[in-house]
């Protein structure tokens, strides 16, 4: 199936680092499932980086080859998906400036994550302009791309929510005129509305247990070689009622328990749970058993990573030349979005078209 | 001279209507002297007109060109001055997004037309995202073309201070990345900052004795016809001290003097000063004066409209060969800008750049 009758998918991450087994069980194994069904556009978010990292960029263009090696190597693939950067559509620009002219202050004051980073985020001033519009940029970076899905966790299905009402909003304003006087049906609006895609949420922890996040420092990342992986897995926390090498424990309130149902195959699994419980096997052989199944999961990533992080230039021939294709289809809607705001760069004869309209 | 060798000006007005005298007098007049002396960059700031005008854009592509012929009517000269649409080069977007992320909310909050907008227009809500960053987008408009002089009226000069401020905080936060490790002398900072150029303020009343303004109905338009210019100005309010024929009147406490101010010739004026004071003349009589005066004025003006309104092809090919110079000029700041930022769109080897830095 051609990806012109396939319907599109968008998502993008920031630029902030490598990535972890988090990111991977989270988001980008069911970006490269996605790949197979969707005609998927993933980009670099590195002009949202700046939203909160603006003070210092001296970092950004590298983690932006990082993390489209990240991409690459947990297997999206150039000839399937779009992967490009943000920075270099300048189309996303045009598209939230139009949309921050009609998008209410409220709405943006509104959004929860909003307030809640403000709140939290104190050793950087966040109080910017850019960083209260994120959700209008966002917008414009969904549906430039006319997209149809958007792959999201639970958590950010609030955010998905205001693009659709953003997207709305310029239908209101802005319907296509297709006949004059005559009300466009939905089908003629320039966007479709963009629905979430659920992504399943699978509990991953980190070394000490909470969420596997960068900021605990808890991380196993993508690219960590076999060694420190093994070394991680060591230091990682267990069901605390297993205080002794002789008491029993219990898998399912164990975070090395929890990377088992993810990463282990069912006879793994099965080893486990009847040597935990019955305290037939050490935490330090389980531990040992979880980073063999890390291993193995992540052993066709490494792979792959080694072939591009060889090959930087590569990377970058890749990410132009979905950064152009991603123009193409980005400029294809702008020049609808101006020509329904009468914006068109296009020489119309004066009153010519409203004569012809008429008739 | 050539342009190479000249600093620039810069400054835009938004299609909102055909421009009156106040227009010329207050703006194009000095506009079109600026050009004899600087490389002059000036715009139709359809973008802008958003900010108040995104409910309806019916009109906004004829008021464009409605602008563009005033502007040529007026003397500017394509052969001597850029004249092009905003909305035309994207680069404007691309640098206001990019300022929006150092930009403080309380910056624009402050401004003082902001909250006196909001305050004053109450047929539409303003209260968007867009509306607020007006001042991010106009700082945008002027530092992308390098502009060195904004022609402004004393009233807004706060606003271009605000453009200042903004293009410090981008220095102080990306530096040209000359040598590493020694800190950038001002020249070598990407943006110079924009300076005011004081436009003489005369004060020019409409019909009513106000000021003259599109939204009090008093105006005279450059476009209006000898016979409606005499009509208008036989409704316009005089002294009132002069009720009857025999009154004296005094002239400079006189809408209609204020006009032959500005208007008429040394001759022309001592005339109503003499006969105005001594009851000589009547009220008719000097208006008639007057009228013939501005008739003066407009007549080549009038005259150049009628060649451009009649070949309104030609005037949308200037806009478009004056839109792609200045997309030229503002593709060449970004180039910088993005470099300064460390967002290059260049392919950089790993660390090669930095290895030969610190050497
Ligand atoms: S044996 Fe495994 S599952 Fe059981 S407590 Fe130890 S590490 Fe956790
Ligand atoms: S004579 Fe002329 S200047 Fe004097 S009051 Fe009449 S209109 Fe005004």
């Amino acid at each position: 199936m051609s990806n012109m009758s396939k319907e599109r998918v968008l998502s993008g991450m920031r630029p902030t680092g490598k990535l972890h087994l988090g990111h991977y069980v989270g988001a980008l194994q069911n970006w490269v499932k996605l790949q197979e069904q969707y005609d998927c556009f993933y980009f670099v978010a590195d002009w949202h980086a700046l939203t909160t990292n603006y003070a210092d960029t001296s970092d950004i263009k590298a983690s932006c080859i990082e993390l489209i090696i990240d991409f690459l190597s947990a297997g999206l693939d150039p000839e399937k998906s779009t992967l490009f950067i943000q920075s270099h559509v300048p189309q996303h620009a045009e598209l939230y400036l139009l949309l921050s002219m009609i998008t209410p202050l409220g709405w943006l004051e509104r959004v929860p994550t909003y307030k809640e980073q403000l709140e939290n985020i104190k050793d950087k001033d966040l109080g910017m302009y850019g960083f209260l519009g994120y959700p209008a940029l966002q917008t414009a970076d969904i549906i430039i791309y006319k997209a149809k899905y958007v792959p999201v966790g639970q958590d950010q299905v609030p955010h998905l929510e205001i693009s659709r009402e953003i997207a709305r909003r310029f239908h209101q304003f802005y319907p296509r005129k297709m006949h004059a006087g005559i009300a466009a049906p939905e089908r003629d609006y320039v966007f479709p509305e963009p629905k979430p895609l659920l992504t399943p949420a699978a509990k991953l922890p980190g070394t000490d247990g909470r969420k596997m996040s960068k900021s605990y420092g808890n991380s196993i990342l993508l690219s960590d070689p076999e060694a420190e992986i093994r070394a991680k897995l060591k230091t990682m926390v267990t069901d605390p009622a297993r205080v002794r090498r002789t008491d029993p424990g219990n898998p399912d309130v164990c975070p090395v328990g929890d990377l088992h149902k993810i990463f282990s195959d069912a006879e793994t699994m099965a080893k486990v749970n009847e040597g935990c419980r019955t305290a037939g096997i050490g935490c330090i052989q389980c531990k040992g058993w979880a980073a063999d199944s890390i291993v193995r999961v992540l052993a066709p990533i490494q792979e792959r990573r080694a072939k591009y992080e060889g090959n930087p230039k590569m990377v970058w021939d890749i990410l132009e030349a979905g950064s152009a294709k991603a123009r193409v289809a980005a400029e294809a809607t702008m020049v609808e979005v101006r020509e329904a705001m009468g914006m068109s760069h296009q020489y119309e004869a004066p009153n010519t078209s409203a004569a012809a309209e008429s008739k």
